[in-house]
């Protein structure tokens, strides 16, 4: 396994979004298995990844997908990792390992593992990366350039199959964590479920709106509801499955959240800017610590 | 009044912070006056105007800033602009025209009026521009290059005055737009003040997390987050001030805004996957239409 030889024969992509398709890519560039094989139940999805060049071989079948495959990437929307694993489990040889890129572990975990035959090793992982399009044309190899991925594996996971789905994820440039599922989904509910949940809201208010202010807001979207608008067009099948699929943690901080908006809002209807102002110092001390910790 | 020409013998600037800074580089730059004269309260911002070269005077007296000012650029934060007015108000000369930057209009234009004497034009105005960054040394020329400049100026303000505040704008690359200032408060409520208060409020429900979790938040801060915390690091005066005299319009955007939130929480607890993708597939129309309008 060194970085100019092949980690894996046959690599088996479920499911060919932005995701896959990114990954798709690095795996053909960094020359990490020799033949990539695509299924995806989106015909066009399939037949565009023929046209890129990021599939030797397509099918619609899971079976056939899978056959001889040393690696499966799951890459559907979370929800439909479950179905997929029972479809495709039957055709896995002994040996192969599975694993995911779905942004919520603990529910994916649960589902896949449950229809995997025994001697069949899953790893679940979670690269921290994306892009507010969809579809395997909007992938591209550099995605996972120093972004992290975290690996989420159950006790007892097979040590070989970790590092080779490391040495996957290394190649295309990740920085590699590890992390209790658990654990994951509760940061993970922070910094990425509840933003996007809000954004959506905030945007979806302003559709809400009379079309004559709906004009303007659009007009004169500031920075603010800007940014809010791109994190608001990201996938809606996928945003749907996270949420219900991370239910406890999203609804958890939610609750938090909306207890410090209703105080901030009290303050507002009070005139009390003494609060707003020692608030609004605090959050730019986190920033600060952001950009040191992510040189963003 | 030609663009190789000077509009203004002499302007002031009260206040110089990113905004002020920004339009005194390109007032500068653009030769739009001849002297420039620069008054805070802050001896630090003033003595650096002069480091910059955007300053060729500087003082702290309001009143001995203004006199002989053809133009006064209020660029404090708005809750001080009333307090400056009148301090500056009885240096003015006949003629003179006076106008701000301020992020809201209808409390600015009743704090500054009323204490300009008759004779004294006010041209109220809005650059939608800006960065998380404050202080003089963040301005920069280019700030508003692009950048919509909203003028809301109360019937029957003087119309050479008016051409006047809106050539330097122009000069500086705004697109320039009229509205009613109690229009425009409601338009920046959804489009600026509500995205901010929510940035606000996010990030300062994760620093309240246990440090161990916080931590990971901030090493993990995925792209949502990561937005968040650049918008939650506005100047906190500016912010404090635009909640506190925008109160209407804010909260009755934030009470919608928590009726939508509320709906989508309500959907997740209990599983209704439509209703979130119903929502997420209106949103990421309402982000093509924002990237059509601005080029974004």
């Amino acid at each position: 396994m060194s970085t100019d030889g092949f980690i894996f024969d046959r690599v088996t992509f479920i499911g060919i979004g932005l995701i896959g398709s990114s990954l798709a890519r690095s795996v053909r560039k960094t020359k990490t298995a020799r033949h990539i094989v695509v299924c995806d139940i989106n015909k066009a999805h399939r037949d565009q990844s023929l046209e890129l060049g990021i599939a030797d071989e397509i099918t619609g079948d899971f079976l056939e997908a899978v056959q001889d495959a040393d690696l499966v990437v799951i890459c559907t929307p979370p929800g439909a990792c479950g179905d997929a694993a029972a479809a495709f489990a039957p055709g896995l040889k002994e040996g192969a390992i599975v694993t995911d890129v779905g942004s919520v572990k603990q529910t994916i975990i649960h589902d896949v593992s449950q229809h995997l035959p025994s001697g069949v090793h899953f790893v679940p992982a979670h690269p921290i990366a994306g892009t507010e399009h969809s579809g395997p044309k909007a992938g591209f190899a550099e995605l996972f350039e120093g972004r992290w991925l975290i690996i989420t594996p159950p006790a007892g996971t097979d040590e070989d199959a970790i590092a080779k789905v490391r040495e996957m994820w290394e190649r295309a440039g990740s920085n590699i964590e590890f992390m209790d599922a658990q654990h994951h989904d509760m940061v993970l509910a922070i910094t990425s479920h509840l933003p996007h949940l809000i954004a959506y809201t905030i945007v979806g208010t302003a559709d809400d709106l009379g079309d004559h202010l709906k004009k303007e807001v659009i007009k004169f979207s500031a920075s603010g509801f800007r940014d809010f608008t791109r994190i608001a067009a990201s996938d809606p099948v996928m945003w749907r499955d996270v949420f219900l699929n991370n239910k406890e943690a999203v609804l958890e901080i939610l609750q938090r959240f909306s207890e410090d908006l209703t105080f901030l809002q009290r303050a507002i209807r009070w005139g009390e800017g003494d609060k707003l102002e020692e608030l609004f110092t605090r959050t730019r001390k986190i920033r600060r610590e952001v950009v040191e910790a992510n040189q963003d």
